[in-house]
């Protein structure tokens, strides 16, 4: 049996930080053992949101390769590449534009809210509207049959799926349904107690020197009504406590139970924390420097992804003009 | 001095008729004797509102081409391409709808009544919406400085300029703004009395035999006041008069007086006209005819054309990804 075919893509939007490598790059390198994994850096995407500023992007999509490859994704084993070198993206997110009805863009749930969320940024643009019909093109093209999403991302699925039963019923039977491969890990909190994101700059970055981790995670809120050292903790509401059930599960009892009791205090439990986190990300940051100081090596990982990347893309490419009457 | 350049494009929707040939065509085989002249069969445009129905087009792209060479483009002067050999054009279209307000598209003039008119195709999709940012890549990937368009066309190329200095504007000076090359003619009525249009089924196609161009011109609407053979014609509201002023102005001073006073009958002056028809046409048919025999011949020049658009589009693409900070 042949495996199944996964794709998924991260926007080089900053540093690669904790919550995506708990949320989705860790759940990349587990699929790459087992599954025909097709992983991009979607510097298109990044267009939707970004377009008025690009300064970095430049710089953003290399780290963003670089913190992809150091958290171990492996190009030997999944096929890593940047969404802008593979053309038949843009092709066929041309071809699906056609016939896609404005009016299931318009009622995607996230459209009105993330224009209200970024209103500095003017999203009332064409392409922005547009983010899922490129997104339908960018898991169609490949025909994959399973994408690793969180719950927010199941309408842009679904919509994908419909773009893809459209073609079907209109042409040909080209494009597989994808289904949903539901991430389930629990939601990673920033230093701020709030979801970890860099626009709510709360972020730990997976490349963050130890000394930036110490300064952080001492910077972290915790359960609220400890107030005094005395005081006995709850660590259920407690943001560190989260980290120490996903970093140091084998230190979690003991640390909650030395919380409920106060006889451990907040900033030890945090100079713990901060020294598990570093040890947790020594290999990746070992991992990173190498690939710094090699940038041929990264060009050349980047290049040859896209040329496997543009194999099976311009197959899917050409049947889908054929089915439409272009080739 | 080096040459201007020019871009121009058909949509491939059925055969070429004598208002294309009028309109556009003849004035693109007089372009091309002085310009640096790129024309282009716009498949991926007739899908903006052919999407459902894509059944004839893999024909229509071919006879559009034999049609256009046959008439007189010469691909040794100017290059012929069609529009989805060049990924560029879905490319940077894609990089264009990322700065172009949806409000731009939404006020074009043509966009509202083009849906109410063709309101029975369903044209609220995406990529109708998005018809003239593709327009706009159509030109800016060539750096095209004169752009042949009818007055109709000229709110899309201003939208063209607006998008060019938008991008300019936020990235880099990489896109000259094109100026229009207003292509006055006389609009030529089809057999019906209204503009010749392919919607309208008042045809007369430039592929068209002798004896179906004696039938269409047999009956043509003429001057409505003339009912019997007695009557005096009024030429200047006869729409076989109009053929004869841009067909054979050699004769149409002898046929207007004729008219005025009686003297030759309508059935007589259209046999005239469809004969001074079948003679214009004889040479574009036997080009035609030959075409048809070589279909190696037609694919390698569309090959060709493509290789040599895409040289010129693929550097200008480079530019513009690099500038937005892709490449």
């Amino acid at each position: 049996m042949s495996k199944q075919r996964v794709l998924s893509g991260i926007q080089p939007t900053g540093r690669l930080h904790l919550g995506n490598l708990i949320g989705a790059v860790e759940n990349w390198v587990e699929l790459q053992q087992s599954h025909d994994c097709y992983f991009f850096i979607a510097d298109y995407h990044a267009l939707t949101t970004s377009y008025a500023d690009t300064k970095n992007l430049a710089d953003d999509i290399r780290q963003a390769a670089i913190d992809l490859l150091s958290a171990g994704v492996a190009p030997e084993k999944a096929v890593l590449f940047r969404q802008s070198d593979v053309p038949e993206h843009a092709e066929l997110h041309l071809l699906l534009s056609m016939l896609t009805p404005l009016a299931w863009l318009e009622r995607v749930p996230t459209y009105k809210s993330k224009i209200e969320e970024l209103k500095e940024r003017d999203l009332g643009t064409y392409g922005f509207l547009g983010y899922p019909v490129l997104q339908a093109a960018d898991i169609l093209i490949y025909k994959a049959s399973r994408v690793p999403v969180g719950e927010d991302q199941l309408p842009h699925l679904e919509l994908t799926r419909e773009i893809a039963r459209r073609f079907n019923y209109l042409y040909k039977e080209i494009f597989p349904e994808p289904q949903a491969a539901l991430t389930r890990f629990p939601a990673l909190p920033g230093t701020d107690g709030r979801k970890m994101s860099k626009s709510y700059r709360n972020t730990i970055a997976i490349s963050d020197t130890p000394d930036a981790i110490r300064k952080k995670v001492g910077i972290m809120v915790t359960d609220p009504e400890r107030i005094k050292r005395e005081d006995i903790g709850h660590p259920d509401v407690c943001p560190v406590y989260q980290y120490y059930k996903i970093f140091a599960r084998d230190r979690r009892e003991k640390a909650a139970k030395e919380c409920r009791e106060a006889s451990r205090g907040c900033v030890d439990c945090k100079k713990e924390l901060a020294q598990v986190l570093i040890e947790y990300l020594a290999p990746i940051h070992a991992a990173g420097r190498e690939l710094e100081q090699e940038p041929k090596l990264l060009d050349n990982i980047l290049k040859n992804g896209a040329e496997r990347a543009r194999a099976v893309a311009s197959a899917t490419l050409t049947q889908a003009k054929k089915a439409i009457g272009l080739a």
